[in-house]
């Protein structure tokens, strides 16, 4: 069974899509084909939405599902009238808090996600910048670092990193394990001063495999044995040192992320 | 005017912040002190969470406002009883949606943010890979490009990227338009065959050189008269090459990669 599913929003659609993308995920039997409609803020664009869903109305036969983030309410009844089941994010909310806070809400266009606070813009960006010039041990300049990740090869610390400077403004360094430190079992002596700023990230030998598999394709690094070996003596490493670690394996970005900040009590919230 | 918020989750918390802070922005008077708390899944968390609320409405004397998305009942209303406002993100739409859908919601912890498709995944990690690689110009092989970011230096292209990769799986290469380029008012060889995948981001001239002073302090490239004869340049080697563009002073990541994704077409929903 398969439900369309539109996000409509006057902005970027990026909170219409979130919340309703964790609406639905608690209807598991159920495949639905999303559609994102940002910047829907006048009534051609109203309409033209409107048709849309009315024309997918009429091909399926199914009631398509609007999951709206438009303040205005004029919008809001041109794209009710395609004849879909609308669910309005905002509108439960805004009662309650307006009575709580003793006043009524502004009635914007929605700006959550295009406002720009320079300080905090200029944190991110600066975050991004040294999670890239920090990436894969190439500068070893980790005083700066708000934390620090350790791992083998392709364990998921780039990414992560990218996605803490992004979204929060943390400053994450990264450091793959080599095999001198493998062999050695002994955490590399510039990372040593840092120790409690260190986080390990590991990953299924044959999952790393597979990853690997796709970079370097028949190469020894790529081999499950290898992976294996890795892996068991990166997880040796870290406990002897006393190194709080998790495996990402079925694991999202975002997930690790929050065990991260959770594991070093950083409650920063996200621009 | 100052008021508590806390977003309380079973899981990474970020749908409740990402919610709550559209709804907040609703209210432009009032300051909301914000605090995230991830991963509430047993009794004992939510009780933790419950004093810590408790704590804070007794320190203040203001009811502390909580955006929540936990979707166990009892641990809902072991926050609830510290008094707090409680705003319920999923109960308004699930009623709804199980009667258009004609089933019962799963009902189990919120795994939105924390569901691991390895597809999607790969895509994710591919895309983010494919935007280091081609950061900056450094590498030449546009070929499997879905779009290209061109501007001047910082003008938001790397960060821009990045999010568009991490979050949508699109690759989006980055070509820093060079002093020769904007001499020659011409694009690059290079970047001729894939010019309708081109899109330019600009910036204010004095927002530019305040950028530009952090990085390098004192230095003609970091001069307002440097940035604006860059800026203008590039607008004209555009122009007269039919390339879209998006003035990013005031434009948040988010709203920059929405607007880019719309220029092209590009429907795909983040994940």
């Amino acid at each position: 069974m398969q439900r369309t599913v539109f996000f409509i929003s006057d902005s970027t659609g990026i909170t219409a899509e979130t919340i309703g993308n964790s609406i639905l995920a608690q209807f598991e039997g159920i495949q639905f084909d999303k559609h994102r409609l940002p910047f829907v803020d006048d009534s051609h664009k109203a309409e033209a939405a409107a048709l849309r869903i009315k024309t997918r109305y009429a091909q399926t036969g199914e009631r398509p599902i609007v999951v709206n983030t438009m303040a205005d309410r004029g919008l809001c009844e041109i794209v009710a009238a395609s004849g879909a089941l609308m669910l309005d994010v905002f509108a439960p909310f805004i009662g309650p808090l307006e009575e709580e806070l003793g006043t009524k809400r502004s009635g914007a266009v929605n700006r959550s996600h295009g406002l720009v606070d320079f300080d905090k813009y200029e944190a991110r960006i600066n975050a991004t910048n040294y999670a890239l010039a920090h990436d894969d041990g190439v500068d070893v300049d980790y005083a700066q670092a708000d934390l620090i990740l350790i791992g083998v090869s392709r364990s998921g610390k780039t990414p992560t990193c990218l996605y803490m400077a992004l979204h929060y403004g943390v400053k994450a360094a990264n450091y793959p394990l080599t095999d001198d430190d493998l062999d050695k079992l002994e955490l590399p002596k510039r990372l040593r001063p840092y120790k409690d700023r260190l986080f390990g990230l590991t990953i299924d030998p044959q999952r790393l495999a597979q990853i690997r598999e796709q970079r370097r394709p028949g190469s020894r690094y790529a081999t499950v044995q290898q992976c294996r070996w890795e892996l068991e003596q990166a997880d040796r490493l870290m406990r002897q040192a006393g190194i709080s670690s998790l495996n990402t394996t079925h694991v999202s970005i975002e997930e690790i992320a929050s065990k991260i900040f959770e594991r070093f009590g950083i409650e920063r919230t996200m621009f």
